[in-house]
């Protein structure tokens, strides 16, 4: 906006960068901040400033840990042999709200050929190092339900297919509590395709 | 959510402090920002940390000003005995998009007895000492068109009305583009009642 102080437009144009903000709420937002202590902003730009320092990635699996492994792979009750194979660090935290009680591995994206992501770019080879020391006993493809995500399936299923492990894929199907009638016509399609005995 | 680093999770709180960001779009915020290099987070964290230090107010006028006497309080060639009184610094910005040649007076508010906002929490005895020490010919009376806006008018030419000033307040009506048929009844009847002659 013109006639900004430039320290304020700076904050709005780097704020506008976020996800889902645009250059009106990031004004509103910087205007809160302004408006508010002093203290807050730089409390707020503590936390910015040591996000990096401070969350890390586990070594074994790609999830988040603050330091070294993290607890899940530390978990000793956790079944390790059963993998689920997601591809950001925060699905690790959607599929640990269903209750899943195996160990995770973080691919840290998706293949993307139109975006040059290949499987060098994901931890597969990290995951093939992981079932090749033994102990795998199954993998659970969990990406998303997306193009991007069913081909980074299919690509994984294929490169460990001559191993002696099971490789599945998560359901797919009506979401619960979905409505038929709000219902997109493929996920019915599936839902029907891949129907189970009662 | 649970199973979030702390240091992710205090950063989730914070931006969800912010107007119109609620949890999951603050989630969705402190993700990107860590899945992006570390420098922009530092970046944004620096423009936080300064921004109090670099933004102040016009020790004139209460508009933003980067330091001493605002841009528009040390322009020569405007109006400076017309003052438009404003509520907010931002108010002066979008008043000045509107092409307005005079000066400011930001009130940093405006009256809400509910809030405890009453005329000394305002920069109101700033604004006496300038219309005393003379100079100033009228007050635009420019804050918003809700109940507490039209109170702090009203209380302003009440507290000004034994000067020997013009006192204004912004017109009310159908704003630029706006059709009838979407408008609210409360602002077709003040645009019918205060018509004027073509």
């Amino acid at each position: 906006m013109r006639g900004l102080p430039l320290p304020l437009a700076a904050l709005v144009d780097q704020l506008s960068t976020l996800p889902g903000v645009g250059a009106k709420s990031a004004l509103r937002m910087a205007l809160n901040l302004i408006s508010r202590p002093e203290e807050e902003s730089k409390n707020l730009a503590t936390s910015l400033s040591e996000l990096h320092e401070k969350v890390g990635f586990c070594p074994e699996c790609g999830s988040f840990s603050e330091r070294g492994h993290c607890a899940i792979c530390r978990d000793t009750r956790r079944d390790g042999a059963l993998l689920c194979v997601v591809e950001q660090p925060v699905d690790v935290l959607m599929v640990e709200r269903s209750g899943f009680g195996g160990s995770y591995h973080v691919l840290h994206g998706r293949l993307s050929p139109i975006d040059g992501i290949g499987p060098e770019q994901l931890t597969i080879a990290a995951l093939e190092q992981r079932v090749a020391k033994g102990g795998v006993r199954e993998l659970v493809l969990a990406t998303s339900a997306t193009i991007d995500g069913e081909a980074t399936a299919y690509y994984l299923a294929s490169a460990f297919a001559s191993n002696p492990i099971t490789i599945s894929r998560i359901a797919r199907g009506v979401p619960e509590g979905g409505e038929l009638e709000y219902l997109d016509e493929f996920t019915l399609s599936r839902a029907l395709e891949q129907r189970i005995p009662w």
